[in-house]
């Protein structure tokens, strides 16, 4: 497990989906203060290359110099404002999410072995080997 | 602009990126140790599922409690290891590449002013009011 290499590829990342919410954010400004060039905005946006941030912003700076820059601004705004959040954020996300999962499939195996007890033992004799050898 | 928003969707995306780098570990892992279970890890992730890491995981512990439950381990011990190094990462990977962008638009600008100086002031004029009226 290459901890340095994970946290390098999930940076770049995260770049990426900070340059797409700073796309998002800039067509929605545009939807009120000039229409024509959101939907040139979204359009040029839409075709997947904004997966990665920065071959889309190579592409938008030789297509829109000024465009690329707005980006540019508002993603280094984005950046400033949410990253010192996150790592609390993904770590309370993920230890919930987890702890929620291992809860649902506590309540389904109690409710299994409530409900159908002789159906439990059998599956359970018949999948794994038994780990106390003294009750066979 | 919606900061709180921005901060709570980017943390969604990467814990749903840290739940593919998991299944990408597990899978390496199984590859030594299970072929065919590392076979069948691909498949059951190569769908475009595993985009949405809570929905994949959900399924995931329908089809094969032992294996969700590995997965949410090993997302849970990336989480720990690579959160905290994530905001300055990002936030370096974002200024080094704005500020490479705007070196690579100066130059550009610099070699064609050099190379094709009159197109290029007749562009200024054609393009842009004058900053400065006492030139005119």
């Amino acid at each position: 497990m290459d901890i340095k290499q994970v946290a390098k590829e999930t940076s770049k990342v995260l770049a990426s989906y900070l340059t797409y919410q700073a796309v998002r954010i800039i067509t929605n400004q545009l939807r009120e203060t000039n229409p024509g060039q959101a939907i040139w905005l979204s359009g040029f946006s839409s075709t997947g290359k904004i997966q990665d941030g920065e071959a889309y912003l190579q592409e938008m700076l030789q297509e829109n110099q000024e465009m690329a820059f707005r980006i540019m601004t508002v993603r280094d705004h984005l950046v400033q404002e949410v990253a010192d959040y996150l790592p609390e954020m993904v770590r309370d996300n993920i230890q919930k999410a987890n702890i929620d999962y291992r809860r649902q499939y506590l309540e389904r195996i109690t409710q299994l072995s409530s409900v159908e007890p002789n159906r439990e033992t059998e599956l359970q004799t018949d999948s794994e080997p038994n780990p106390d050898p003294s009750v066979s």
